[in-house]
């Protein structure tokens, strides 16, 4: 998908929501677990109830590896079962050298056919081109994550006074552009997106950790929303785990509806 | 395996070799493609031929990810396949928010008996720590990586004037101890090595890089070995695409064992 065909799709469903696929065997509904594919009926219901909601998809990849070569033939069912003008995301945090990376791109771009891939920024521009090669697809580079130990390093000051985060984004802004890269930067972390906004005016950024982990929406789109919206926040967590009865999927859409419905606002 | 059974065995088997089992199913020799599992058949020849000689195995998962199913199934028989008295090196470059490490731990060293996992510091400590909590395992975190691209971000220097790779040694060795955790540093980087050794004395290094990369055997023993060796050196694709016929995998102990009789030289 590429930066116009999202932005068009914001503008009609009024959401900038990404809802994230974090499909964990041992916390979906008990009553799937008869299903001969358990995580993929949950995430096809959960789909079907919240996809005229959201506009983006995030599937982070831990939860299917772990569950061996079931839960990559769930992975790779639930990309095929996304309808096409929805944004899919592998959330994979992948990054490796050269050719490496390049059998990763492959993997996620040509045979998954996601829009989209996390990519960390640690090792270096040849570490995150071989992503870049690919027509409508995307780069979604980690800047500032949502979690604690993100201070780490991630807010290192380097001599020229620049948080490391910073450097990673005036770097790398420069191996592509808003119609191929995208950023994390964390939910937790909204108040740094009026300085981010300064090095990426027109860059999309990838807003994960809404819910559970504590990000506030009106934070994040008072200091992170550009012209275009220019935000996908993402929720998992408290969208797909609101009920673990019979009425998970009802319920996942009332959370996701409950967000639209703030989103509607914050974007008139 | 704990550190004093990997000091062990390269005290017998006088090597410190790693080989890299990047397999690439375009790569292999043709006559392989007929067999049911052409990927496993390559690993297996190739360990064969090698065990006796090299005291690890590295897996990039890269690898096999990208060749889907299959490619995953070829990477479990693969380590179901080494015998247990060789060290076995997920390189799969994880770190993710800390409910997701920790299924990437499990995946790694409960699902497929990994004995270790290569990580990415970019997360920082809560990315990282749910890595540590397996007995007999090990963390090897990205310090200094072998690629160009490393001196983006790994060499910017902080207002304490160190550069990041030192802050992320530094900072990270805190977390887990030499009994737990090792270091990637690139063969291509091996100057660095005697500045890293006042860091980490003890630590194991894993050193990638050798060989296709660039790296030279000498200068990586000069600066980093210490009295227990603590030094793992990596070869993939110079030692298992020595030879494209049937040949291959005596042209792969040719390959290593000219590197293992390097090794015993620089052990005496």
């Amino acid at each position: 998908m590429n930066k116009e065909n999202l932005i068009y799709q914001i503008n009609i469903k009024k959401s900038f929501l990404c809802v994230g696929l974090d499909s964990d065997i041992s916390k979906i509904p008990n009553h799937l677990l008869s299903f001969e594919d358990p995580l993929f009926e949950f995430n096809k219901q959960i789909i079907d109830a919240t996809k005229d909601l959201c506009v983006a998809y995030k599937l982070n990849t831990a939860f299917y590896e772990s569950n061996g070569l079931e839960g990559w033939k769930s992975l790779m069912k639930t990309i095929e079962y996304i309808p096409n003008d929805l944004f899919t995301i592998a959330d994979a945090k992948r990054g490796d050298i050269g050719n490496t990376s390049e059998m990763y791109a492959k993997t996620f771009f040509e045979s998954m056919d996601f829009d989209s891939i996390t990519v960390n920024p640690f090792m270096g521009s040849d570490s995150v081109k071989p992503f870049l090669n690919f027509n409508k697809k995307w780069v979604i580079l980690l800047a500032l994550t949502s979690n604690k130990g993100s201070a780490d390093f991630q807010n290192i000051i380097s001599k020229e006074n620049n948080e490391l985060y910073k450097d990673v984004i005036s770097i790398s802004s420069k191996w592509g552009s808003d119609q191929n890269m995208m950023y994390v930067v964390g939910a937790t972390q909204a108040s740094s997106l009026l300085e981010i906004r300064k090095l990426i005016p027109n860059h999309f950024i990838l807003v994960p950790g809404l819910g559970a982990q504590g990000g506030n929406l009106k934070d994040i789109a008072k200091f992170g929303m550009n012209s275009e919206c220019g935000l996908l926040v993402n929720s998992s967590r408290s969208i797909i785990y609101s009920s673990n009865g019979l009425d998970f999927a009802q319920a996942a859409r009332a959370s996701a509806l409950k967000i639209k419905l703030e989103m509607e606002g914050l974007l008139n």
